[in-house]
């Protein structure tokens, strides 16, 4: 079956948004990443900062949560806003996947779509003094130890895919590559997500 | 820094060392799989199979064995036998590398020339149950439940990688690259590598 999707998961600051963004450039592919947010942040009527700050990080999911129902999923009302948001995310990648060629950055997409033929799964990981380095140069971050910070956010980042997915984060059996992007370079990174979805059409 | 050393570990089955072969016959690099086997029973004395059984798969090491000193290192004959052999193993690995480019397969090679900048080091996936057709069809392995015979074999090496490495095995952070032989095919994990070890020069 041909390759449609490309699902990215990524460590902060590992330049995986970069990368993706450029895959999806060459390979000519709609890319969502801040319009995912937007459509999750119109869909629940949330603000964009903060879908943007719990899509990702919430702290945990209701005990039950694996024992919805799809009627129970559809009627959010009960569940905690974390939950509700993770359903909306849910939801919206499903469709998006439905509705064409797309590389989708995060939010539990490689989990979410797992079980579809169409897709490669592509982990992004960095050593933690080249991602402090990067949130510092180029995203212009400011804080006094910006590597506590990244672990801080790998923290939570692990947290919300095991809450919502029984997975571990970066766990490589879970995607079908992972590139080390401070060995191997952006450009490489690029170079072979977009040979590889060319060649397993 | 040149990468001039590659290493791959493999999931059994996943067709890592068709790949690690066929790299190392592109690159025109040394290949080093029974060829350590051969070197590790000679320096040891143990017979080959033994070597082939126990080299990843060994039980327990010995409890201060990560307190040991580069002396008692040397003088092997206080520690089980296992405990000799990943010594033996993880010195003759140093010295190979120190010898000329090459492929590595297996036995913690990623994880005893993790500080070397001019190694790239691989993890080969796949699918149990891609992994139990192989074994079956082309390794002839005869045996009831392929895919049961595979799972004690994984825990196997997770237990003697953790044994040794104190790390986990098949975490993505471990390697530069993983890749899923079974989604993405043998021919295109072998030119992803040869294309990167070209690149990252």
């Amino acid at each position: 079956m041909k390759t449609r999707i490309i699902t990215i998961s990524r460590e902060y600051g590992s330049g995986g948004i970069e990368i993706a963004k450029k895959v999806a450039a060459k390979l000519q592919l709609q890319f969502y990443d801040k319009a995912l947010v937007a459509e999750i942040a119109k869909q629940t009527g949330f603000d964009r900062n903060f879908i943007e700050e719990n899509g990702e990080y919430s702290p945990a999911r209701s005990k039950y949560f694996f024992n919805l129902s799809q009627t129970e999923m559809a009627s959010t009302g009960t569940l905690s806003i974390y939950d509700q948001i993770y359903i909306f995310q849910h939801n919206i990648i499903t469709e998006l996947a439905e509705k064409g060629d797309c590389v989708i950055v995060g939010r539990c997409a490689d989990y979410i779509l797992k079980d579809r033929k169409d897709c490669l799964h592509i982990f992004i990981h960095s050593a933690i003094a080249q991602r402090a380095k990067r949130i510092t140069e180029e995203y212009k971050i400011v804080c006094e130890h910006p590597e506590e910070w990244l672990k801080e956010k790998d923290e939570k980042r692990q947290l919300y895919y095991k809450n919502y997915t029984d997975r571990i984060w970066g766990v490589c059996s879970n995607y079908h590559l992972t590139l080390a992007s401070d060995k191997l370079g952006i450009e490489n990174c690029v170079d072979t997500i977009v040979n590889l979805y060319r060649s397993i059409g």
